[in-house]
């Protein structure tokens, strides 16, 4: 993704923006903490008040056994697939062309863990039944990302999760979550996370994408899962001394926001209805399933970042700061709704896609 | 190490303690963000200039190339390890008996790297250039950490760190330093961190010693090494969307404490004298060479433990939290001397001492 600066300028001056919670500064450290006694103690290497109640409180709320505090994503699912690697002996995890795991740490989990992947289904779509029915390799885990972030935040039907979970299982395959949006999905679903957890062995969920945090991540399982996470933990060089700036944060936005997962997808479904309504542009999904969707606009980047710059400066309104060329004649780019939407002017928003709809050609 | 609840109690309730910066609490992160501007921007993933600015000012301090923050020592210097293993083709790092990584990583550096370790040199002493000489196997890298922390700080002759940094050059032998400790020794060698480093390929440092930052580390060398090892932090899953939390709290103190080591070490060598004027009382070293040493006593812990409590609760001054069982006979602590130790009155100071000669026996 090359981005244009000129584009990047527009949307940085723009007064209002369609996606997230706003500007990603130290402001948001320092309202987390704001409240907050400095006499309270820090956690001290995975000990602590302030990370263990955290732990229970999130391990409660997924309705899992025992929940460990991460600094990253990565570093948690690595260590799951490792433990159900280790478990039965196979050293092999199936997950979706595009998983976070494939296409955006390095190769840790074959350079750090020589773990061999099974990718699993077709690139544009998603994992269904049939792939797990037809794997003709011996595997220890399967990794189900939900929603599938890469493709728009696609979700299978409720039914071939359970299907999924049961065929797993009852062959001796363990399924991890893959939930950096969890939170996101569950008003399409109209299940409470526990549900959805129960249906996998181990589970990660993020703090920095709807609930806006910092960094920093869940991992959960049962007690032997996360009692052996600590020690990868340690090993990955992720059992800070101080963990307590992400988790207080955490904490904090958890509370502000989990109860607003509900409007983000309804203004989702909104706002891509308005995409659609354009000529040239189709959002995938078509009507989203959870806060997300990516915006799919068949005309050259160039004369987009210019229609689009006009545009910004014209309403003040930010639609993107980049564009992703998918092909000479066609871009994208992602669309996560959160806090931002709402204090848009419902005319100044109309105002955009009237300009769209005209400039588009 | 068992922890005696009474001397924690004991200790958690005294005015002064002669050791540390103060209490590991809160208010660490809140007055290092105190003057910071809430609209400045966060790093992401590892670019911004809130990371560049700091990396930069550790490179020069180092008289490095480059240098990358890291969330860990324990990351950053397994991946310092790794590069060195790689480069040469070689899986083999040499360090003392006692290194961090040997005995509280969980051995990270073979689990998740598959490099084999030799153990130089007694663990009672310390890396000697004749250690070096005889080396009976092919290694890629030694590994020296200076001063050596489980054996109370102790630093080798400024001499043998050269001859030794002289021979690995000659050899292909990679030389990293574990500077967890390297602000604190720069009195006692009476060089800069640029000068010891010279004698390096890659340096590690923390923030959270004699600095008292939250956590942190910086890992430096040419650009082609701290290159490679961003791609490692990324595949470790260290490469944290946002730093900042640790990155501003190192450099806030970072600037308040650097020029108090001189300070420091002196007070230690005060205080170790203090402590080897007592009977059964000797400290690791006799004469402290940084801001840290090691006290022993030949007294059965339960019996210290009393006397300690004792003094503890009729002084208001606390000498540690803990004791370590050497054997039924003796029990030790760690004291590293920081802001604390000036605070406490000198008088009373002198009746902890006089107290503890009269009360061990």
């Amino acid at each position: 993704m090359t981005e244009s600066i000129s584009l990047v300028e527009a949307f940085k001056q723009t007064k209002y923006q369609i996606a997230g919670n706003g500007k990603r500064n130290i402001q948001i450290l320092k309202e987390a903490f704001e409240q907050i006694d400095g006499e309270q103690d820090s956690d001290i290497y995975g000990n602590g008040k302030v990370i263990e109640a955290f732990q229970e409180k999130m391990a409660t709320y997924l309705g899992k056994e025992s929940a460990v505090f991460f600094p990253s994503g990565t570093m948690a699912q690595q260590i799951a697939v490792r433990i159900w690697c280790d478990e039965k002996g196979v050293k092999k995890v199936a997950y979706h062309p595009l998983s976070h795991l494939e296409i955006h740490e390095e190769d840790g989990l074959k350079e750090l863990h020589h773990i061999d992947t099974l990718l699993l289904g077709d690139e544009a779509g998603l994992i269904g039944l049939e792939d797990v029915l037809n794997l003709d390799q011996e595997i220890a885990c399967l990794l189900l990302e939900l929603p599938q972030r890469e493709i728009g935040g696609q979700l299978p039907d409720y039914k071939t999760i359970v299907e999924i979970s049961e065929y797993c299982k009852a062959n001796g395959i363990r399924l991890h979550l893959d939930g950096a949006r969890l939170f996101e999905i569950l008003p399409y679903y109209q299940k409470s996370a526990a549900e959805v957890c129960s249906l996998f062995d181990s589970v990660y969920i993020s703090f920095y994408k709807g609930i806006g945090g910092l960094a920093g991540a869940i991992l959960a399982g049962d007690k032997e899962f996360t009692q052996q996470s600590k020690v990868w933990k340690r090993r990955h060089g992720g059992d800070l001394i101080s963990l307590y700036p992400y988790i207080i944060s955490a904490n904090y936005y958890f509370d502000k926001r989990i109860s607003k997962m509900e409007q983000y997808y309804e203004n989702a479904i909104e706002l891509a209805a308005l995409f659609n309504s354009c000529p040239f542009i189709h959002t995938k999904p078509a009507v989203p399933v959870s806060n997300m969707f990516h915006v799919h606009i068949t005309r050259p980047k160039a004369q987009l970042e210019a229609v689009l710059e006009e545009i910004y400066y014209k309403t003040g309104i930010g639609l993107t700061s980049y564009l992703k060329e998918t092909n000479k004649s066609s871009a994208s780019f992602e669309v996560s709704v959160g806090d931002q939407y709402n204090s848009i002017p419902k005319d100044k928003l109309q105002e955009v896609f009237q300009l769209l709809q005209v400039k588009l050609k």
